[in-house]
């Protein structure tokens, strides 16, 4: 079953003014969706980013790609490899760790895996959880992702507003995780913190932990953290969560927090790609590690990412960026045929009022996904939605994700920081 | 597609007298092939141990299994863990590192992986090795298994003849060595050692060396030295060895000698589990994993496995026990998708003259094997060769491997020991 055409359609969607380390979201996030069609009528979906270095790097792939038999993925890999050689796509949000050719490779594939592996499930008429294994889990926990927020977009952007108002306070905080929760039932909750005082960011977290007794909580400012920052607030929410995810930069940081915190630290930043993993272990910096299939090399390489935690007593989790239907379907059917998935997986999913694939295909019940039984991912493209998505890309003259630029727009002279506290 | 059936027949084939560590192999070596009647009448082949206390916990396992998808791996592993829980199979030969309830589970499953495997693939109409995804190559390597040997075995046994006579000098290794060249074209090769003082079996290794410039050469003694031993026989072989295979017991003796060998070690038998990886992986104690989905949990855990292996830097190869053409066509689909496989696979193939697959499926040119296009493993039961063959086990009245008590119709005080030099 081979490739006959790879469309690439850049997409945005409306995204609340959240805040992070870095700065606050912009009012559009970018994706790029891939429809891999292959010589059968066959087509697989992918998606990953939307930053225009990355799409230029898939949209160089691609005529290399064209004849490929989608079950061929070593060679699809071999040949990206080749394509890309020496290319790099910064990340320029900076918020996934360091950047090399080795991980703009293995993002790339990743686009083309997920897509080959949703074509191979509806050609042979099963889940792609059933390619992977088959499945360890039914329905997959995610964690409610909370925010500190402004109240709206800066005013000349036109963008539409979000009707969950301001969020700076713990009071606030609560009100934001009851609504979501409310919604979509999630058990563990993290926070997205590295954006007030690390003190204030505690107690929104004590806060959290009095109005929602017995949810596993979380917190992670990005790396905005001293060590003796991290270690103090490490000190201050000991019994309160279920682990501390990059509270300070670098594996030597992280592992001079580790040696001391009562919880758990987890990563998606001092360790991203394999290269990583070696130092990481050996210092014993992280006892959580949250996999992403979008820069770890795919959904497979995900999978065996699981098999490093668990020989070395690592626990394990799954990152996100903001994303549509097709990338929560591949984290899905991901998880559900890792078995060392110790922890709910994060998800951007309600901050997001639109999407790209058929509505209703994916509807969290009590905090979880069911897998879906259809071929493939099990979600469809609504072309229409795509076609809008798109429009709203073209509108929103963004190119790449920057934070910290729009920022300024609130904070005139804003800095985005690493171990600012 | 659900398991109707479950037909495990054992079988055995003649094996010459093959010197080793724990003695000499017997007359026959015994295999379990397993046959998975799936509803649609699909038929997924299998083939592991036929040691009696492995064939009964496999026996155990079977009625839980009845009824299973064989596309729900996950649910095979979990339904085997619960089922064999607290069983633990102890491997007699001692060649194949320790033993757990974990490894059993792990062996147990992968028989019924690989069988699971080759139903899917049967099904789908799809390679074994496009279910792993893809092929990073399209010819697997295998390495010359070269024994010392007794001319034939202890003549009361009735055992057939074989025709490679004798085999305890350098000469006779290089005229064995010449002939299994000759016939399959192995590039590397590898000695099974620890049957002569390792001063003769340093010789024969040069010897080879003369005899064959250009192949890469190992010797396995399978931890019959001390640290001391390992290091002087490590000096002597410097620049001549690819890698030097369990010379010492135990990951801190490997450790001791890995920090001072010129060349990197192999292992099959100080990690032989995931528990074993981090404790060997901290220590620096080997350069090079033996895999084999035999053990290891099967093929998608032997998959996996080489992430852990790439990670730290560590290479892999292919351990292999005797065995028969169903396990030689899922080592080669396991090697086939496995790209961090940086060694020729170890197979006893040559030692053996008679199958229960159809003859002429599997082929060496070259000292390779093509990666079957077939459906499935690629390779068929010849229904009058597993009859044969199963007679040949009813006849030989063996239930166990055990080569030290048969050394002793050889040498009275014969025994085993690791170390020993
Ligand atoms: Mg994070
Ligand atoms: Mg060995």
């Amino acid at each position: 079953m081979r490739i006959r055409e790879a469309v690439l359609t850049p997409v945005a969607f409306a995204d609340p003014p959240l805040l992070n380390v870095m700065g606050v979201h912009q009012p559009y996030a970018l994706r790029g969706i891939l429809q891999l069609v292959c010589d059968d009528g066959i087509v697989g979906l992918g998606e990953s980013y939307g930053d225009l270095a990355f799409l230029d790097r898939v949209r160089e792939a691609v005529p290399e790609l064209l004849g490929h038999d989608v079950f061929d993925l070593q060679g699809i890999r071999a040949t990206l490899e080749r394509a890309l050689a020496g290319r790099v796509v910064t990340d320029q949000h900076g918020l996934t760790g360091g950047f090399s050719a080795r991980k703009t490779a293995a993002t790339v594939f990743s686009l083309f895996e997920t897509a080959c592996l949703d074509a191979q499930g509806r050609a042979l008429g099963v889940p792609v959880c059933e390619l992977l294994g088959g499945r360890a889990r039914d329905r997959v926990d995610f964690s409610a992702y909370l925010f500190y927020k402004y109240a709206a977009h800066a005013p000349d952007t036109g963008a539409p507003a979000d009707p969950w108002g301001e969020v700076l306070t713990p009071e606030a905080l609560v009100e934001e995780a009851r609504r979501m929760i409310g919604e979509y039932g999630f058990r563990s909750i993290k926070l997205k913190g590295g954006v007030l005082a690390p003190e204030r960011e505690s107690e929104a977290v004590l806060a959290l932990a009095e109005a929602f007794p017995g949810h596993p909580l979380r917190i992670d400012p990005n790396a905005a953290w001293t060590v003796a920052t991290s270690l103090r607030v490490a000190e201050q929410l000991d019994g309160v969560l279920e682990y501390l995810e990059d509270p300070t930069p670098g594996i030597a940081g992280m592992a001079e927090v580790a040696a001391r915190a009562p919880m758990p630290l987890a990563t998606n930043m001092c360790v991203v790609g394999h290269a990583d993993l070696e130092p990481a272990l050996r210092a014993r910096a992280i006892g959580v590690l949250l996999s992403d299939h979008h820069y770890w090399g795919g959904i497979r390489a995900t999978q065996a990412l699981s098999t490093v935690c668990e020989s070395f007593g690592v626990g394990l989790s799954m990152h996100s960026n903001s994303h549509l239907g097709i990338s929560l379907a591949a984290m899905v059917h991901t998880a559900a045929a890792t078995p060392h998935l110790s922890y709910a997986c994060d998800t951007h999913w309600p901050w997001k009022t639109t999407d790209v694939i058929a509505p209703g295909q994916l509807t969290f019940t009590d905090g979880a996904l069911t897998v879906p039984d259809r071929p493939g991912l099990g979600v469809d493209l609504d072309p229409d939605a795509l076609a809008r998505a798109h429009e709203t890309y073209e509108r929103s003259g963004l190119t790449h994700r920057d934070d910290a630029t729009y920022m300024r727009r609130f904070v005139p002279d804003f800095s985005p920081n690493t171990a600012r506290w």
